[in-house]
């Protein structure tokens, strides 16, 4: 999603598709590195293939996170994230897989005079167009209104 | 939590709080080149200083990520993360504190005859006992007396 | 700067000022581990205190890549990365400088009927307005004019 | 070229190879890490595949930076990096590909009592010579007639 | 190794294996930027294939530090890493080999009222169980018969 | 130690002091990853001050394999890491401490007509000369009577 705007500026319903980007060996390398998460099933192939995954696949956490960064989060207008909701890691995200996200806003709650929650339903893709990720974001995003607040 | 059984052997109410880990710089710009995410509350001191937070916190994600490593998952009982719900990041966490799981067991799903959902209520906190994220996690688990599967 | 636009839609003159970033010492630390530069200027502070820098200060080419960050590069326009020129290390970055890139478009080159190539000058200064880093860049941009091209 | 003598001793027309490093995978995902810039030519494989360069390449900038990790960099007689000139990224980098740098130097200028800068023209080059980066670099190197100073 | 209970509980004769881990590409260039080593024959492809080895190989080191993430340390029981003997890199460790570690314990050496060293052979093997790295290990762990003492 | 000549040309007694390199909270972060050794005294600075040693230390791994990128190696003579004798991790290394290798050769071990190990006694020692890390290693060495063999 973008978030590249006042909050007064969403309408629910709206829609978006990121660009993409390939899950790479290193990138599941690094994030057990960065989490501490070595679950076998990320990290050694000859037990992965032995499970019903078949080889390693990328932590659900990783690919959670790497949604993350195919977001547009204006420094103007973006406070904070404020929280995921009802998160299922629906297909296992193998090595080489190029995921994008698909994002429409299905609500957006109204918080105090300066700020609001844009929420977002985001469904993580591959390149075949099939589910990997499915879940619910919300963002904290200051409004237009607000008188200059904190950022002047 | 530790998910180090057979899905039978958790009990609904049980807790359990993990060891420690302290949050560095180096790991806020490690997630940050891991997950693409280069919001400059987390990699620009002039811009964080000036947000409500007055400092560079840690992504939340980041946080929920150094949780899962965290976990204890044995390879012989856990199948995978299954899911997410009402995840709030509560509190912004700084640079040097030291962050902590404190979870309990919230449900049993069953599944499927070799599987089930272990539903966890967790809470990460900081040294003082602040809670930092909220939520709840899914963990595929095994059955015990599931038929020699898989894993044989 | 902000190459988020077909070639045409340049003017020379235009200037823009980009968010920033913080170089840490874990951006250092990381710089050597990929670059393989390990000169002690950057990673051994006795040496560095001895020399005229008086700490350990950034690699100048980790300046320089930090800046290619804080470009804006539309997937839609931006070719490729074309080259430098006269850049020069004006001032040392210490631990802890905030970053941001100020830039000027210095000339716009045709180049075949698909595309062109934006001359940009840019410095790379610190919180304070100090130039660290000189230069002028070129990226080869798409023609709005473009047949349907390798994009499509 | 090695940076290993006093700026007393460069010839210009002297000549170097580097030792060679391989450009992988791992490599592109960290310096998008470290840099901040995540271009889909770069970690989306799909993207990539529809370029003009048919799969994903190397950073521009990393395929510098690795150079400066080839050179020899003594701690005794560098004092620093000085400045880059005419810079072009001639040929798309590729994973896999293994890079020397060849260079020459190309002039000396004299700068104060106590240091030189030693002009080096380099090309990156691959394992069939072909020509990948050129450029022109320029180190400032200490006089071996200096009085004992800084590093005493 | 499981480092998982105080000095008295382990008996001489003793065995483990550990679960595994594929060495990867992407861990012998993070491996090469932790340590500074960029010795060709692990990251220059061209070079390694001429040599006896015909292909990149592991650095000894990162073999051997791999090993160590997969010991069980007890937080509780273990107090620090105290020494290696006679390590010997007996075969060279290729990308996409997966190592485990096999562990005997060789002797119990008491050192004081509150803490003894619990010496261990150990191979780190491949998946066909050739060995790749011999050596043996010294931890130096806590008493159960310690007065409460510097973790209370 | 510098490897820089064919296995006939090091003496036994001749000594040497490398260039230094900081420890930094990045290195133990960083090589946590890599490593998987996640022990709390590495990474958890509530347990590390609760120690005798009263604060996070780097892994001694670390500090052996960062001695191990001090060390001048040469393509041309250097084979291979041959083994590690008597390692002992003799005094904790603190985050900020700058560590050299000093090395003498103790030992020349011929091996075949090709090569021969160079035995090396190393100690790790910080800026105020205390050693840090003692022990001995073996390095594989071609002779430069060999007959022009594999790296021909």
């Amino acid at each position: 999603m973008r978030f590249d705007r006042p909050f007064e500026r969403y309408v629910v319903g709206e829609r978006h598709r990121s660009r993409g980007r390939t899950v790479t060996e290193a990138d599941i390398v690094a994030f057990a590195g960065v989490s501490g998460d070595f679950f076998p099933l990320h990290v050694d192939e000859t037990y992965a293939r032995r499970t019903r995954f078949g080889r390693r696949i990328a932590h659900g956490m990783l690919t959670l996170s790497l949604a993350t960064g195919l977001y547009t989060l204006s420094p103007e207008w973006v406070i904070a994230f404020y929280g995921l909701d009802r998160v299922r890691f629906v297909r296992p995200v193998g090595i080489g897989e190029t995921i994008a996200v698909e994002s429409e806003v299905a609500g957006l709650l109204d918080r105090d005079p300066a700020s609001g929650i844009v929420v977002v339903d985001q469904t993580i893709v591959n390149a075949r167009g099939e589910a990997l990720v499915s879940g619910r974001i919300r963002m904290l995003v200051r409004k237009e209104s607000a008188s200059t607040g904190e950022r002047e």
